[in-house]
């Protein structure tokens, strides 16, 4: 090979994408035809609402062109839309909004728009449990990564009181992610708040990932975001990025907006079209569809609601203790104290049952006494994997 | 906002990506009533085969999941079969191929796993007149960008008997791109042979935009690939970019793959992984049934051949000269001798008979006795805004 010295050595040094390395084992025991219980990767399995697709199929041009780099007006419009409805704010579809593939591209690309690799002010914090694309990210931007742990005692929300001065001053931006994957934490309004107030003290850009933001069970507190916060500043020092993966069943759409200050999207924008990350416009037209209608939203909530209840009450029956959480599909649980690891006990109980949790050492090496389960599966399945797994307690196969 | 001095200054340094300019002009004019026969962008208006369209609309999942990071099995399968009947080789489908949304992405994105921007060895030729990203993707990369004036003399070939020796040892990665955008310059196998050679004796790495490879017209020398010539070697030192977006009419699926060395394209993989930039599996599908057909390419290339045609007999007759081509849709002609700039010419065109063309310069300054019509009009819109331009010519209101 040509350089492999020379290579980009933050590429080398980088790990694989946590969340894939366990399709082979679940090739392997499947192959030994064990059924296997997938709570790892979160890909929900409810279907697509069939207007979304419908709206996709009806809207492919015979004429196809290049889509447009922002995302089309329609799109744009239903965004803003959405965001008037859930969030009460005013987005101008012109200046606040741009489509991304997705929010796991933007996530990753929008520090290459943020960052300046000569500057002293390139410090990106990132919160551990978290999304692993936030480090790469800044790596590959030349930004500095911090990992800020997040603590259990205060409920997973991100403290700006433990960041030093010293490093407040160099502090380029901070991602926060609210509803909390991987914990389900949520954050209040009044938080939010404060934090927004020290990001703006120290000059700092908030990078908000809010794609859980719909994800919350009824009848409970709504998540807020970040843009209610910032809107009568214009936005200063706000982006947020918003998915339709999971709120409306579209993982393999690809298909997302950011939204916040309006000089940021606007160099956002000028970045991407030179990337050429245009989304097609039938999943521009699907997406629109999607953002217009709550209904599907709510019933998807209600399915996930219930297969949480189905786990809190098998975990308050063992005394298995899991984070509180009414929003996300995750749930984050202890490990119970006679294992010694996270990956001990997730080893343990994929052989005595055929379940598969992420070790929470994935998030993050502080995480090594958590595990998380996406609620991926059906509530059927759910009820089946769990009777498994309360016949091996009770004849002592499995230990807690 | 935030750190606009702290800004990453290559995107502040970054022109607008050249070719969407246009559209201001463009829309000013049809407000005017004023018909626009626009030359400019390389995105033709034949309609997507029906079958392409049909395989996309028949492939959408009720149950959407994550599309695979290195396009699907089949998908690689497909492109595999391709290289085997178009260049008589054989591509390993899980080692030589990765899925790519379009090629301008990917064609962005490459640098940043080739390049070390702390090696010395970090020069990206990039070829003038040529596309913008090359410079662009290598810039963000940490490399150092070097335009290489292609010559009319040589026919627009890459000769590296051009760059000294000292530069070539710090070479990583040449761009090349044959058939040529934007001159439909072609390269033979010898030529290849002669860069290939000139590469490996460096340990440089070749990028080869080859999302022209098929647009030539029939019964003419059919265009080789670098893969071609570095198959016996095992690609190595090789990657070739391929889109479906001109040979089947699908600018907007934004599907393409890359092909060559098997380490490279496993980094190649690894990064995209973090960056999240499956395509949807529905685009997958489409894009098999375009790889796996060849009818609707060798009607399209018809379609531009006789276009070119009528294009070769208008400047015959004007003699307006222009370079010889046999491949891509695009007509590289020289500005004649009583315009000063390309610049005044296309202005002179466009204000006489809303022709839109482009001006060499927009590809590299060295080029601004140049034009480029990109043969998107269709033939009979062609042959209207000719005779417009013939009246304008014989009345002299249009001088030559």
């Amino acid at each position: 090979m040509a350089n492999l010295n020379e290579f980009n050595s933050w590429l080398l040094s980088l790990n694989p994408f946590g969340l894939t390395k366990n399709e082979e084992i679940k090739s392997k025991l499947e192959a030994q035809k064990i059924e296997v219980f997938d709570f790892t990767l979160g890909d929900p399995k409810e279907p697509t609402p069939s207007f979304i697709k419908k709206a996709l199929i009806e809207n492919i041009d015979d004429i196809s062109q290049y889509p447009s780099n922002m995302g089309s007006a329609l799109l744009r419009k239903s965004c803003s839309n959405w965001a008037k409805k859930r969030l009460a704010i005013e987005l101008n579809p012109d200046q606040h909004i741009i489509s991304s593939n997705g929010s796991k591209e933007a996530v990753f690309h929008i520090p290459q728009v943020l960052l300046n690799s000569a500057s002293d002010k390139r410090i990106v914090i990132f919160p551990e449990p978290g999304y692993p694309v936030y480090k790469a990210g800044t790596i590959l931007a030349g930004g500095i990564p911090y990992a800020n742990p997040l603590k259990k005692s205060k409920n997973y929300v991100f403290d700006p009181a433990e960041i030093p001065n010293e490093i407040a001053n160099k502090i380029a931006a901070v991602w926060l992610c609210y509803p909390h994957n991987p914990t389900g934490a949520i954050i209040s309004k009044n938080q939010m708040e404060k934090i927004y107030d020290w990001a703006l003290k120290y000059n700092i850009f908030i990078l908000s990932d809010e794609c859980y933001l719909d994800m919350y069970y009824e009848g409970q507190e709504i998540p807020p975001s970040f843009l209610e916060i910032s809107y009568k500043n214009n936005f200063k020092n706000v982006l947020s990025f918003f998915s339709l993966s999971k709120r409306s069943g579209m993982t393999g759409y690809r298909s997302g907006f950011v939204a916040g200050e309006k000089e940021v999207i606007s160099l956002f924008a000028k970045y991407r079209l030179n990337v050429g990350l245009g989304t097609p416009d039938f999943i521009q037209k699907a997406a629109v569809a999607a953002w217009d209608d709550t209904e599907h939203v709510v019933e998807r909530s209600r399915i996930f609601a219930n297969k949480r209840k189905v786990i809190d009450q098998f975990f308050e029956k063992n005394k298995i203790s899991a984070l509180p959480s009414n929003a996300t599909f995750y749930v984050w649980g202890d490990v119970p104290n006679s294992y010694k690891t996270d990956k001990e006990f997730s080893d343990a109980l994929l052989n005595a049952t055929g379940i598969m949790v992420t070790p929470g050492s994935i998030f993050g090496e502080s995480c090594n006494r958590n595990f998380r389960m996406a609620l991926v599966p059906t509530v059927e399945k759910i009820q089946e994997c769990l009777q498994k797994w309360q016949l091996k307690i009770d004849s002592g196969e499995f230990k807690l």
